[in-house]
């Protein structure tokens, strides 16, 4: 007997075939956490209460899977809203500097922070994105620069993922931002971080290794010398490339078969071509496009054509994403980057799996996935992508339970 | 005794003077409604609970005035969702017009909709605006576009605000499109708008009257033609104005001494100088700047050198700004227009209340002003515009009483 199974719902299973993987009017059930069922109501193999110990009539309201969010870096100390005012008072650089302003302080606030204090401002956010049917987030360090610190991020992020009904992905980015101890030296920042890996891979705190690579971050050699030595140490990789000019982050992502590679409004078409052979996902992070009043458009012809899944996140992060809407990025992906809203809804749910190394677990409604679902007050999926600002979240189901912590 | 005290707020009183009209330890009090007492919490005449029923110890949390939403659609029939996707999928005009989308499918609709239908697909609107601490908003007819629909149109939104906590000002907006009957004769169309206006005024359902001047709308001779009617009613009005192009919508709004002209994203110099000099305020739409992709500016810089008050609004409507938030204007217009968050928020408190004629009662945190009040979990003002997809708000007040129905 199954434990739970919903009828009359409108299924987006988000697998392939008919659009969003629809099923007009169907079911869906739960054992053990599990999806154990899922299909049109009439070929329930038998009357519903003759299956589950509870039966839950949605009334024609939509599921679709739990949403992902790829991309954050949710976890850090302190708070840049009076740089964001000073930028837009005039203020030179020098004053945003000394009132708190850039990554440098973002860094110093979160060595300085306690974990307690790092979760308890993380928490906010967190609920935010819960609110809107997160199931799944991946959170990266990146704002220690030192083992210890980093460390503390990833710790943070874990708890987080036990104490919330949520899926915590982790991921050591290390080679965000060089520390101020090694201004002047950013090989020499390489070579400590490249010395942290075998420790934070034997921590068991970092599911994944990220860098940045660009002119104002590491280079491509650099980057590669991370890449290495997590490949060394057994961690898969993912990249921060192409956000701002085209170093071949992407082509350097597919080289070491990255999960994903994020950003990329630079990418070339031979950078496409060649994350298509490796399977990376592209992860499009509209928010920080937003945010930058960037102009230059990731190349979505070129995935489409290359067959490159898009996976769509926030970002959410002080300096240049601010966001915990992980539906608003839907919005965003649409009307910044003129993506398909059932586009924009593969890329938080199966694409955003599989940017996470998910994709057997999660990220669509099939037989054996994970029972983590979002029931919607929708009459169609592109609602979600269509509405700025409006959340029609009913409940969120985390391993087959009901959400109860944080939808509104 | 005043009814409620609250205590060790920090205010943003949104008067003249400081930032934000800052008071950082302070104190506010409500009776019968209204604000019996605001200040520092230094200059209390007694000790707390000397003063008040019930006194509320905020412990450094914020309080802004009542947010204020002077500009919304907010009660149409049917959903463009659909419109949006086709539109997105590379459809024609004429696959969209079938499938349900453009204004004209709004306006049918709209008309074939019972007062009920109509009313609850607002309710979720309104409640996604009330979460955010929206504790005034207007509310504009215009899908109608005939007598009898407007009205019903005008009904639903008063009865919002009889039944939530929420003061709703109604506006009249015949002049917003040419309906399918009057196809090709516009003067036609308006001649009958500027009929109607005698039993619009005497039912007592609209405050003010609007039109749409643009190419896509109504002639400059045309709006002079509606606001003369409403003069001619003893009714005010403002203007969707300049918003597509340069038709002097601004300078005729401030010849008729409009409360507010709005969108404006076209309006020259001497516009801007004519509603200064009329007292006219202007109505920023970010979410529709947004969503249309827009690149031509608002002329800030004019609005500021002649002293216009600027107020920002949702502009919430099905086709050209599906938004329900309101703080996320405030993150669109500081991001998009470089408006700064103080002047974000004097646009959602006391300008907006200006633009509605509601200066006298509402938008400051001043005595002998409506009580409607909003708390925030915030450090500062700036946040509010800063953070893109979260709500900070800890609870509303509404007449001195706290808001229950919406908040999260
Ligand atoms: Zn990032
Ligand atoms: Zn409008």
């Amino acid at each position: 007997m199954w434990d739970r199974l919903w009828i009359n719902a409108r299924l987006a299973t988000m697998t392939e075939g008919a659009a969003y993987g629809a099923v007009e009017k169907g079911a869906i059930a739960s054992a053990d956490g599990r999806i154990a069922w899922v299909g049109p109501l009439a070929e329930l193999p038998d009357r519903p209460a003759a299956l589950a110990r509870e039966v839950i009539d949605l009334e024609g309201r939509w599921i679709t899977p739990g949403l992902i969010d790829c991309h954050t870096h949710l976890v850090y100390g302190g708070n840049r809203a009076r740089e964001f005012e000073l930028r837009l008072e005039g203020a030179s650089y020098e004053e945003i500097a000394r009132a708190g302003g850039g990554i440098r302080n973002t860094v110093k606030a979160t060595r300085e922070a306690s974990e307690e204090e790092l979760r308890a401002g993380a928490l906010p956010r967190l609920k935010s994105l819960l609110a809107e049917g997160v199931t799944t987030l991946e959170i990266k360090s990146g704002y220690g620069l030192n083992l210890e610190t980093e460390l503390k991020q990833l710790r943070v992020a874990r708890s987080l993922g036990k104490d919330l009904p949520v899926t915590v992905s982790t991921t050591f980015l290390g080679a965000h931002a060089l520390p101020p101890e090694f201004e002047g030296d950013s090989d020499g920042y390489i070579d400590a971080v490249c010395a942290m890996m075998p420790e934070v891979a034997s921590s068991g705190l970092a599911d994944v290794v990220d860098a940045f690579c660009e002119t104002i971050g590491f280079s491509y050699e650099q980057t590669k010398r991370v890449f290495q030595a997590a490949r060394d140490n057994g961690l898969p990789v993912k990249l921060h490339a192409d956000q701002l000019s085209d170093l071949e982050g992407a082509k350097l992502a597919a080289e070491f078969g990255a999960l994903s590679a994020d950003h990329l409004e630079y990418t070339s078409e031979a950078g496409a071509q060649a994350m298509a052979e490796a399977g990376t996902v592209a992860v499009l992070l509209p928010g920080a496009f937003y945010f930058l009043r960037e102009t230059k458009q990731p190349p979505l012809e070129a995935f489409r054509n290359a067959g490159v899944p898009i996976a769509l996140a926030t970002d959410s992060n002080p300096g240049s994403s601010p966001a915990t809407s992980l539906l608003l990025m839907l919005n965003m992906a649409c009307t910044l980057f003129r993506m398909t809203p059932e586009e924009a809804l593969l890329g938080v749910t199966r694409h955003g799996a599989q940017a996470l190394g998910l994709r057997e677990s999660r990220g669509t409604l099939e037989v054996g996935k994970v029972a983590d679902l979002c029931i919607w007050d929708i009459e169609s999926p592109a609602e979600l992508a269509y509405r700025i600002g409006f959340n029609p979240l009913v409940t969120s189901v985390k391993d087959g339970r009901d959400v109860e912590c944080c939808s509104s």
